[in-house]
């Protein structure tokens, strides 16, 4: 429990960029938000808060387990683990709005301390909900059942084995993925994993919610690495061989992967890591238009010339981001003739580099894109993290701030991009295609919008509400990163159908018979 | 049910190739069979069979759901449903053992037909055994239980929908590899999933096993090619969306793929399909060992070179396949300083070939690899089907003749291939890495030995024991791509552990509660 964020927003306080200077004008511009009216978060000390309900034996049995020490129900350590990080998780935080905090805080470690902690909570009926970076924007750590714990897994951060030979790692679930990445450069390697959420996610945490990160195109998703887990649960363990690929029945990993806490906790991850790469190239093209780049995008992927990166802005996307980062004229009299940016990139030794690069830009070229250099590559590059920090200098300002995305098929592409942003009406909606697939991509939306604060909950769930049920209709995914949590269970029937859902249960059941795993994500009360 | 194949071996009657003339000798000195010696299997008149036990009354309903002239119980029929193609099931289908032949075939057409012949099944206690191409070779389709009927798939065998802009392609279960490529064809579109069963695998089986091609190094195993799939199961349907990735919880398309039949019947499939390649280049080269060999390997895939087909056999299948191929002296004479021959493969533009395959054959020479040029390529091409033929030539000379197959890490690949080998005594045991991956490969091992006519099951059967547990004892999978069925589900456990096998038991019981669905099989009985 060493670094730890800021309870109402995201980073280390006083950490991270914040918004520049001539952002005041554009929000005022484009949102009508006085971009000079400031509402800060509640002080610590104002933070409401239910007395802890957790029996006093039970809690020194949880001590006799992990510590006396390890056991905590201070407001600091219970007020940061009651939500993650979504737009209404920060509303209620930053309002002091906190009575649904964890009980206590158990930070078990080793898989031995886990497994005693799960039975126990089991036997006690005292929910159990397992916190790795606290970063879930879906809802996947607020629990309303009581008495419950939160399970922090920070002590648990060890990098246990490496095998150079096979590129694999095992590491477990607490390690936060920076520090993950410094224990693997000493071996020459590094774990090609990271999503925006980089600075805080845990290695746990990515598999429990089957994320996918900035260079997941080239180097895949999470379960694409994932080689084999050992996951603890109130009944048993779980643990998967590691073969780098079996016909031994249905797939048990992929059954733990994205399970997000409900059926018990992973504690220890065998990952595919990769070389470290010698060198990194990144650079922008301007695209005619979205359709344009998308159709680039499709046949990038499709003749397995896809870069390690890519990410294709729509047009109002590339008009914010120049606004944003307030461009000059010449930059906006690009924009007439050309005006989706994309922007690439590639890992690897250099020649690998260029034996990559080329054939995809001469592809690129093919279809309109025109080169903008390194530079825009650069930005993207030393913005990557950004935007989680500056959400807190919107949220200071009024300004509704949050994102949403799906995957969806190459034929469906433009119609669910569209379905989207129609459902979204009086906000800003931009949106990037971030990940490709040979049959399909990802699509990733950016709403902004003056803040209701008469109801500003209800704005947000009205309007996501909206979105999520377009992106069901258009057949696509509610989430192709995100993960389900609370947030899209609602629409989890609609990807699964009824015995989809009931198999879940039914392992569920089987792993967790006093269901007290996490209870509500995934739909599985 | 128009293309059948022989009830006691490969194929059609008559077709596919035999065994060439130089083999007796070969047989003769390496395995002390006298090749002259020649048993045929017994007449279809003579094979011992029981009266269909199946009741009247369900009969009645069957020919209801699916028309009478779709229910069969003639010998040939049941006969040709009794088992696969395993050395086992071969032995005991020449020997006109058929007493565990299905009680009726029934043929239905389209997923409502399946789902009803399900509930009535389920209802009346009549179990269900799957049946697209017969071609298991780990016991999938033999059941104890009785009644029971075979579920042919024979009339499901449509091409739905192509989307051609997302390269994804829906298929019915029965349409068989061969069939299932011309028709997508039409299309300028190929299914890039060639097993050594092609000629009579359907793309149902294949799902349903988990399977992996002769491509796959490059193309991907069948889970990477499945982006959707629907499943009728006692109970209900499951439908998984076709989103080309998801954080939406827990595979279950990754449940219903290798799930044998045992949960419910595959319906239809979507398929990631391809561009039908332009060119195709195969091509031999020689490596000083096995272990040099593999580490090649190793270098190309983990520095994303790997070509499409990838095959190494060791020292002692490189010097084999030479004998049955009659090699002269000068051949022979090059493997004294270069005893492993690699076989690699490239399909797709000849540009792409070039690309790929430039970097790839650099760091092969490297290695140490001595070209070979294209014929052992188009020899490998033009025998890639042949071995199931040659097996029934072999079984009537009076050899034992069998495949067993595993994946492991590349840190335990020699060591593996050394423990299955010692584990085979008195036989002669060739190997190949067949696939690779960043993390490890697979090893592919057929075995010949003289057969002991006093008890050659059981003769196999304690062969394969020790195999089966040298591979559990290193750690690698009991099956890369050949999937469990019976005989691999004693040791399903060592890879699953108790709460695995129990999580699948609890799935098998939420679709199937009356246990009808392909008992036994995955070790669920």
């Amino acid at each position: 429990m060493s670094r730890e964020q800021v309870f109402w927003g995201w980073g280390e306080p006083g950490a991270g960029p914040r918004l520049p200077e001539h952002a005041a004008p554009f929000l005022r511009d484009a949102l009508g938000v006085d971009g000079d009216v400031v509402t800060r978060p509640v002080a610590l000390a104002d933070v409401r808060l239910r007395e802890s309900t957790l029996d006093p034996g039970v809690r020194r049995r949880l001590e006799a387990i992990v510590g006396a020490v390890h056991v905590r129900d201070d407001r600091e350590a219970r007020v940061l683990r009651c939500r993650g990080k979504s737009y209404l998780d920060l509303l209620a935080q930053r309002a002091g709005d906190c009575e649904s905090a964890p009980d206590a805080v158990v930070a078990p470690r080793g898989h031995d301390e886990v497994r005693a902690v799960l039975q126990l909570c089991s036997d006690a009926g005292v929910a159990v909900v397992p916190f790795g970076g606290g970063t879930s924007v879906v809802g996947g750590l607020e629990v309303a059942a009581r008495p419950h714990v939160s399970l922090d897994l920070g002590r648990m951060d060890a990098l246990l084995e490496v095998d150079e030979r096979s590129l694999t790692a095992v590491l477990e679930p607490g390690l936060r993925l920076p520090e993950a990445d410094r224990a693997l450069a000493a071996h020459g390697l590094a774990l090609g994993h990271v999503p925006q959420s980089y600075e805080w996610a845990t290695v746990g945490g990515c598999v429990a919610t089957r994320s996918a990160g900035q260079i997941s195109t080239g180097h895949g998703r999470i379960e694409d690495q994932v080689v084999a887990l050992r996951c603890a649960t109130p009944l048993g363990d779980l643990a998967t061989l590691g073969a780098p690929a079996s016909a031994a029945g249905p797939s048990l990993r992929e059954l733990v992967v994205g399970s997000e806490g409900a059926l018990g906790v992973i504690t220890r991850v065998a990952l595919r890591v990769r070389p470290l790469p010698a060198a990194r190239r990144h650079e922008g093209f301007l695209l005619r238009d979205f359709a344009t780049g998308c159709d680039a995008l499709r046949r990038l992927e499709q003749a397995g010339l896809a870069p390690d990166v890519a990410r294709l802005s729509d047009e109002l996307e590339t008009r914010l981001s120049l606004d944003l980062a307030g461009a000059g004229p010449a930059a906006r009299a690009v924009l007439r003739a050309r005006r989706c940016l994309l922007v690439v990139g590639w890992e690897g030794s250099a020649e690998a580099i260029a034996r990559r690069r080329r054939p995809a830009v001469s592809l690129l070229r093919r279809a309109g894109a025109l080169p903008a250099g390194r530079r825009p590559g650069r930005a993207w590059l030393a913005a990557r993290f950004a935007a989680p920090h500056l959400r807190d200098d919107l949220l200071d300002r009024g300004v509704l701030a949050e994102t949403l995305e799906t995957a969806t098929s190459w034929s469906d592409l433009e119609r669910v991009h569209d379905a989207v942003r129609r459902a979204l009406p009086g906000t800003l909606c931009g949106c990037h295609v971030s990940h490709l697939y040979p049959t399909g991509a990802s699509l990733y939306f950016t709403v902004l919008a003056r803040r209701d604060d008469a109801d500003p909950a209800g704005q947000w769930r009205a309007l996501k509400a909206a979105a999520s049920d377009a992106i069901a209709a258009a057949g696509a995914t509610i989430t192709h990163h995100h993960a389900v949590g609370r947030d899209h269970a609602p629409w989890l029937g609609r990807e699964t159908g009824p015995l989809g859902l009931e198999l879940l249960r039914a392992v569920k059941e089987r792993c967790d018979p006093a269901g007290v795993m996490n209870p509500g994500v995934l739909g599985l009360g």
